[in-house]
């Protein structure tokens, strides 16, 4: 009997073509100069092929912010204490971080996952419980994870994606939590892109200078000391990452197995897409890369797997915010799509086709 | 007595440094890495200024769409004939062009204003008149309107953003449509910014090659034929302008007298605000420049004014539409700025300032 990680792998299929075709009909017909809205069309043709529907609509909306803790927090490459990652998620569950406000802002609902926090929560309605264990392990030192560890935090997202598309899913943001994790990203990125430590590696919460050396060298030293495979995604994952980013993975192949467009956000989320790529390339189909993070590592991500970001705002927080933000853009493609009338439906008169 | 532009000019006055300094501390102290949410940071901080408000809010939204009609359009400059402006009119009255959805996508109310439009309208409440003549002149044989109708352009403009204003507002982003407009908006862009007449006249609709340089050649006509002033922005509108252009020159102005932010929409907005530029130079710290347009001569009009655009989405149709879309990013850093917690207010451990 297969695993929940290889049903869910096996189910990605290819986008639907006639979907896609109908979509890219209607959008030339609207009324504007063929291929005026540029990445919106664009957008709205994906989304067609992802969902099935020539004229999708996004009425549910969620951003699914992930967090956990990092063993290696203990070598100095935060300028935050590990005990903030507990703290921010408080606050995501008050409403008053910054995936709060902007994913009010969009119209999608935030739901928090703890992956393996240190510290422990209350119960709460917003959120969920998959935690693996109390942070990674110090990866400098030796594995981030077990192998069966990075395959519980890939399934623990599929099951969360599975669960928030049980409440209604159009569109799916992600999001991530967790002190130390660009540094995890960046040997991520490191080991699946084949690029030397020092170009996607940086500065994360705004390290200095010499800050920024030491954590390019214990990223040299885990990936050195694990020698992750580059082409066994899990075996990437367990060495060097983390369970948020685990578990981000997993929300990304649901969303491809069950045809939910799904935003990735910034460079945590982008680190997530790469192990979620490694497992199924197919499932790049399903992903909008949300926006270009300030981390310099994020653009070797999206090169390597071959996205556009939608929004190039400068931003480098995380928690989903440049997604969220992007999933508005998605939205109002479909929504011009579906809502603008077409030249003959309007009774405008058509370009001249003999000058085109 | 002076007129109604020169008023409007004279009470143009500096960005409110006291809100903008209050904003700035303020995002510093909100729960994330300092800078993290760049551009947004810095669109709060503006609309602080804009507004002298320390958390200013957007409530009331909207899209002033002005059309005219372009004499320059007998001589074959537009794929589409000039009827269309008018049925683009009716679109936009009747909710379902490009720039409804997106209005609506985003929250704001469409205006639409009869600059000059050939054909004429029955009465709606989303439109007002400010007709000035049945569209301009051919630029390529005299002057587009006199220095009178220039002004009245322009005057009207302001009128429209003042109606506006009792209505409620907050935020505003220009629109427009007018067959034939790229035309005039490179002559004016040529004549502004001195660059030559090939390196700002785009393709428009949707213009091949050879019609590509055979507009080029009308605009380089225009210029000759009139020799507009480029320290003189009236003398450049009124020789090789458009109502719509002017209307909008007008908007912006009006926007910034009254402190309330102004989000520029694609390359004929960008063409109002080099009028409004050469009118008035302090009225660019009111403008927020909303999207790169694929029009090559957008980005020699955001060089000039010095702005940068907030979104790159490969659009070129107009109407407001990348401007209605920055206006929700623009929302978007107000509601972070205003409903974010501080570290201290959300009680999260901050970071290590010895490590800064």
């Amino acid at each position: 009997m297969s695993t929940l990680l290889e049903r869910t792998i096996g189910s990605i299929g290819p986008l639907n073509e006639v979907a896609m075709r109908a979509a890219r009909e209607r959008q030339d017909q609207l009324t504007k100069p063929l291929g005026s809205l540029g990445r919106l069309e664009a957008l709205s043709v994906q989304v067609a092929g992802i969902t099935g529907k020539p004229r999708p609509k996004i009425i549910h909306k969620a951003v699914i912010v992930m967090a956990a803790d990092h063993g290696v927090v203990r070598q100095g490459v935060s300028l935050y204490p590990q005990e903030v990652t507990a703290q921010m998620v408080r606050g995501f569950l008050a409403g008053h971080a910054g995936i709060n406000v902007l994913a009010r802002h969009v119209g999608a609902r935030v739901t928090v996952v703890d992956m393996g926090v240190i510290g422990g929560f209350e119960p709460h309605p917003d959120l969920v419980c998959k935690m693996i264990d109390f942070g990674t392990k110090d990866m400098t030192e030796g594995p981030a994870m077990t192998r069966l560890q990075a395959v519980q935090a890939v399934e623990s997202g599929i099951e969360v994606l599975e669960a928030e598309r049980a409440k209604g899913l159009d569109l799916v943001g992600t999001g991530d939590m967790g002190i130390g994790n660009t540094t995890a990203s960046s040997a991520i990125t490191a080991a699946i892109t084949g690029r030397p430590a020092r170009e996607v590696t940086g500065r994360g919460t705004g390290l200095g200078d010499e800050q920024l050396a030491r954590k390019v060298r214990l990223v040299e030293e885990a990936l050195r000391r694990n020698a992750p495979d580059p082409s066994d995604a899990l075996d990437v994952l367990s060495k060097v990452g983390g369970f948020e980013i685990g578990g981000l993975a997993g929300v990304i192949l649901g969303a491809a197995a069950h045809r939910i467009p799904v935003v990735i956000d910034g460079f945590i989320s982008g680190a997530a897409a790469l192990i979620a790529f490694g497992l199924c390339p197919r499932s790049r189909d399903y992903m909008i890369a949300g926006h270009r993070s300030v981390e310099i590592g994020h653009r070797a991500i999206y090169e390597h797997i071959g996205l556009e970001p939608v929004l190039d705002l400068g931003l480098r927080l995380g928690e989903g915010t440049g997604g969220a933000l992007a999933m508005s853009v998605v939205e109002a493609s479909c929504k011009i799509l579906d809502e603008m009338l077409t030249f003959a439906e309007a009774e405008v008169s058509e370009a001249d086709k003999r000058a085109e």
